[in-house]
């Protein structure tokens, strides 16, 4: 089950003028389920994105990049779940294109004015015709106050819903940001998330926008990991429409970055919450280091080690693990005496071993929780970062063992 | 269940001359357990090594390197389980040294002269006076003919011992190779393995053993992994008695890394299948690629993916999931057109995507094997790169979060 991660409630979930979503069922992979999303723009919206860095990146991620680097205006994305059209070669590509070209005749655009999405099982052929079936019933469903069906539409083994809104003064006027994701396993982003995506009626030109998408995405969704398996499909889209009437520029982006940073934050931690088989969410500090890159090491190498996530899993203060996993990290030059190790509020270890303070009755009452913080104290640098991870159950191992997703 | 791997046969574990191995049950951890070992050498005995690299390497790893350095000729190796001594700070170091100290007294030798070994959960103090107390029977213990019951005294999470000889003719003459290792979690050797001793008979110079371990223990034991994490207690160490009388120079040290490199390959392929959990063992064999760097990045990219692991498990030829984790291991520049993945002999993707013929029953019948190879021909040069891991099963998670170990 989701860790203290509630699903959004419909209400609260505010539209943003230049935006409407469609969802269809169009039996992608299952019949009688929420499987194809069409968000529609107005004109004079801006789109920009972060993709996955995997080599087998699925044929829908080399189009979209194609669609945007050709510089029209997008009027359309469309996201389908039930089939990644990953690693299906030259044919994924054209069926991807495919999809563009047919949601375009429909819509009355250009097939490079449409960016396509796919999710779900990966080297099966995408079933393009049912896609194309579905679209006309997707259109007739189009409004602007649905993020809430459409952050359902895009669930594969997510058991909630992700979406959240916020709004912020700027210049005077309100501007509203509203954003959805999905994603539950194979979950390592980088550079990326697993689907994500953003929009506000802010007025951003296009290369500010690619500047406030990439900062959001490396303070949010590229920290969290569940299993360390980076997906094919990865993309955090940021959309702005401009209806507010409130230019973004360089004096007032900090806070635009601010709040579309926040919103990204949320939706990535969600779905961590929401990981496979989580149990525990677990946020992991590296403090006092001498890069964000060293910071990084240490903290993936805690956060993807599989020994110290059953220990998690199992409420076991067995925390000899954390101090393996970062000796292991591969900071070579890293000196064990100098570092602290903390589960939230309690000192664990310091000069090479077990705090001479620690109790195991104190790591036992933290071990409980279901939100939990590891801090380590690096003491060789001024460097921050913060990683979010769940446990590993045995409901990780069943739900990857029986479900091919 | 350990995967297509036998218990060594008491009989068949041939003795090697200069070595005598004494057992006792000394209570470390649990009582009418075997948990002490001390291997007594003969004088004239070379003894090298490999360590882990992991940065909190355990206080026996630190001293046993120490006294390797001092060079004085070594006279006994004592390993202790049930506590590895590691995340001790300065404490757990002087509770090695003592060990090494109170060991030396009783064979009448120099502390220098004793390598100390441990292994069992981190970062609880080592009980120092129960394994002082088992010495005596450990000493009483002491034959040539010892082996069996030495590779059963280091074991831990093991269900299996893990024992093996071979003998060789260099010069006319039979040169004696007999090791034995233990491990089960924890496993990604870097440098090291968890525990592994081999002795041979040959009469082999300082230099050129240390030669021969580094190589051997390459090509075998830092070739596997169960888990990704490693340990912080690894060791490989190579003991060459010269007993036969056959001494190893430039002219044969071939032979001889040959014979010491199978029977490293053989006992650290059991660690593998005698791996957590495990029910499958896995080869993976990266073919025409560039360097040894970029084929076990690939490699161990699947062999880690939990993803990869329970799809093996789950006997389920879901091997998009291959292909995703060769996508992010890292090689920028790899072209996914020109690369094909097997299934043992079965071809299942090449330019990009699924292969024409590749027939999912063909899949499923391999996926069914306890024993199954996964090849990856990458055409971009012409280096090649083998390791061995295992499947992610419930009782990896059972085995983690119910034991502490």
């Amino acid at each position: 089950m989701p860790v203290n991660l509630s699903a959004p409630v419909a209400g609260q979930l505010l539209p943003v003028a230049g935006v409407s979503l469609g969802i269809a069922q169009a039996g992608i992979k299952y019949s009688n389920r929420k499987d194809l999303l069409v968000i529609q723009l107005d004109a004079g919206s801006n789109v920009a994105g972060v993709f996955t860095t995997n080599r087998f990146c699925a044929a829908p991620v080399v189009v979209a990049r194609e669609h945007l680097a050709a510089g029209q205006d997008i009027r359309a994305l469309v996201v389908n779940t039930g089939n990644a059209n990953a690693g299906t070669g030259e044919a994924g590509i054209q069926a991807a294109r495919t999809t563009c070209a047919e949601l375009a005749k429909l819509l009355g655009c250009e097939p490079e004015q449409v960016l396509p999405y796919s999710t779900g099982v990966i080297m099966e052929p995408l079933p393009v015709e049912k896609i194309i079936a579905g679209m006309p019933q997707a259109i007739a469903n189009l409004k602007a106050d649905n993020w809430f069906d459409a952050a359902q539409a895009i669930m594969t083994t997510d058991i909630v819903a992700k979406a959240v809104s916020r709004q912020v003064q700027i210049n005077g006027k309100t501007v509203t940001v509203t954003g959805m994701s999905k994603g539950s396993g194979m979950i390592h982003p980088n550079m990326a998330t697993m689907l994500g995506y953003i929009a506000t009626d802010g007025a951003i030109s296009q290369p500010l926008l690619q500047l406030l998408v990439k900062d959001a995405a490396n303070a949010s969704f590229n920290c969290i990991t569940v299993d360390g398996d980076t997906s094919t499909n990865d993309a955090l889209m940021l959309i702005a429409t401009g209806k507010s009437g409130v230019v973004i520029d360089d004096t007032n982006r900090w806070q635009m970055l601010e709040v579309v940073t926040e919103v990204a934050t949320l939706l990535a931690q969600a779905i961590v919450r929401d990981g496979e088989g989580a149990t525990k969410f677990i946020t992991i500090k590296i403090e006092g280091g001498k890069d964000e890159a060293e910071c990084k090491k240490i903290g993936y190498a805690i956060a993807h080690s599989p020994l110290v996530k059953t220990a998690f899993f199992a409420s076991d203060p067995n925390l000899g693990r954390i101090l393996a996993a970062i000796g292991y990290a591969g900071v070579t030059d890293l000196n064990v005496e100098t570092l602290k190790l903390y589960l939230d509020d309690v000192l664990v270890a310091e000069h090479g071993g077990r705090a001479a303070s620690y109790q195991e009755a104190d790591g036992q009452r933290v071990m409980q929780q279901s939100d939990i913080t590891i801090r380590v104290v690096l003491n060789r640098g001024a460097v921050n970062a913060t990683l979010w991870t769940c446990d590993f159950s045995y409901d990780y191992v069943k739900i990857n063992a029986s479900y091919r997703s």
